[in-house]
């Protein structure tokens, strides 16, 4: 992965669900695709267990060495939901009502039902800024550089969307591909390393693809400079096209 | 995450493919499932970039901490493969050729086709043991506590199955279910804590699902000891049926 001025990012997914193989994690995916567009650079994901020492340890490793740090999960009202109070106990500031959570959550209950359970999606680090969204109630909110959202995808997704105007980020981040059917790796490893060589800014992967019948390796080349992009992908054309395979531009259908 | 006797890992998931967003990650979910039904306990994963000296950092790091480390990706034939040297940099050993893989690979190929791009696959740490497999003449292979697998889900899977009668392992993780549909979380939170402070052997989790018209809140429980999880889903169960929904057994389907 080569160097880039923009700024970068790391995902931490809170949950033993994950884990245990219970749920397919897509928030990474969708994360990842939308940093790209807002020129942020994903550098990292970790996944780690609902363990308070852990979570503690890990924001506060990742906040030092990323410009923004995205959380999923943890932030509902039952007893494994502990990131709130592990990411105040990162900061060192007091977990403790915010105003304006628990008014909107208060105002939104009927009488009775706003209970301790619920209270606690409305309790947060002392300076948290609301990360409100369409489909819950409970918001997600960001301190210092990490920004704290929900797990289920949904509602992670209309939180980051009402997060991103506000992030500071670069130059989008843009991929062109080109695929050649039934193209064994192995045979055209030796060009595209020159091509590579040649487009120093940019990353130039290689994905062998496997679906039914249709098997070959797709080249894709990802960088801010989407002028070098082309020209490394029409590079790449060319030397598919020198083995005696068609290159096809883009993507193979999925 | 409760303490486990059972043996510790960790994955780690090398490839920009996975963090600019291009592919989906399915190794993460299938290791942890099988991970869990032989009774190893899967603590922590890290995906990470093409880069040596993430790598070998991260590699150094998770090995020391983690009775099992398990790789995805990097080790095919392009310049973006560079997993292999990498483990051998973390471990301080020659990358050369391994005797018995160069043999195969030289055997499988017409004259002339095992190119250098491919003899790459057949170099390896100083000591790795190959991890064969039915699908990819390419192997895997172990050194330490180290196992290196292919990225392609169905190689890898193949890598993972030939590997998995050598892992020790431990008393299975198994999980019991039991979902409420139309239950919102925050009218259970308070008697689930209660059920999971009578069960401290075991993970007791709260999922939210939203399948179309179908929402609702399943309850999972997880452990090694299967009285205790029956115990316990029961327990969930009758809580359910006191907030006047039908509990029904099991996951809600998908």
């Amino acid at each position: 992965m080569t160097e880039t001025a923009n700024p970068t990012a790391c995902i931490v997914v809170i949950g033993n669900e994950i884990l245990s193989g219970r749920t397919q994690d897509v928030n990474v995916k969708f994360l990842a695709t939308r940093l790209a567009e807002l020129g942020i650079a994903l550098r990292e994901v970790r996944i780690i267990p609902d363990i308070e020492a852990t979570i503690i340890a890990t924001i506060n490793e990742m906040r030092a060495a990323f410009a923004h740090v995205f959380t999923t999960g943890g932030i509902g009202p039952t007893h494994d939901d502990i990131t709130s109070p592990c990411i105040a106990a990162a900061f060192g500031v007091p977990w403790e009502p915010h105003p304006e959570a628990w008014a909107n959550m208060e105002r939104h209950y009927k009488p009775g039902e706003f209970n301790a359970a619920r209270q606690r999606m409305a309790t947060m680090p002392r300076g948290a800024r609301l990360i409100e969204n369409a489909i819950s109630i409970a918001p997600g909110f960001s301190i210092g550089n990490v920004h704290v959202m929900a797990g289920v995808p949904r509602i992670m997704q209309a939180m980051f969307e009402s997060l991103a105007p506000t992030l500071p980020g670069g130059k989008p981040i843009r991929a062109r591909a080109v695929h050649g059917q039934r193209l064994l790796e192995g045979r055209l490893a030796a060009g595209l390393a020159a091509i590579q060589a040649r487009y120093p800014t940019l990353d130039i992967g290689s994905y062998p693809y496997y679906r039914g019948d249709n098997n070959g390796v797709a080249i894709v080349a990802k960088g801010t400079d989407e002028a070098a992009s082309a020209a490394a992908i029409a590079e790449a054309a060319a030397l598919i096209e020198s083995l005696g395979v068609s290159p096809i531009l883009g993507e193979p259908p999925i």
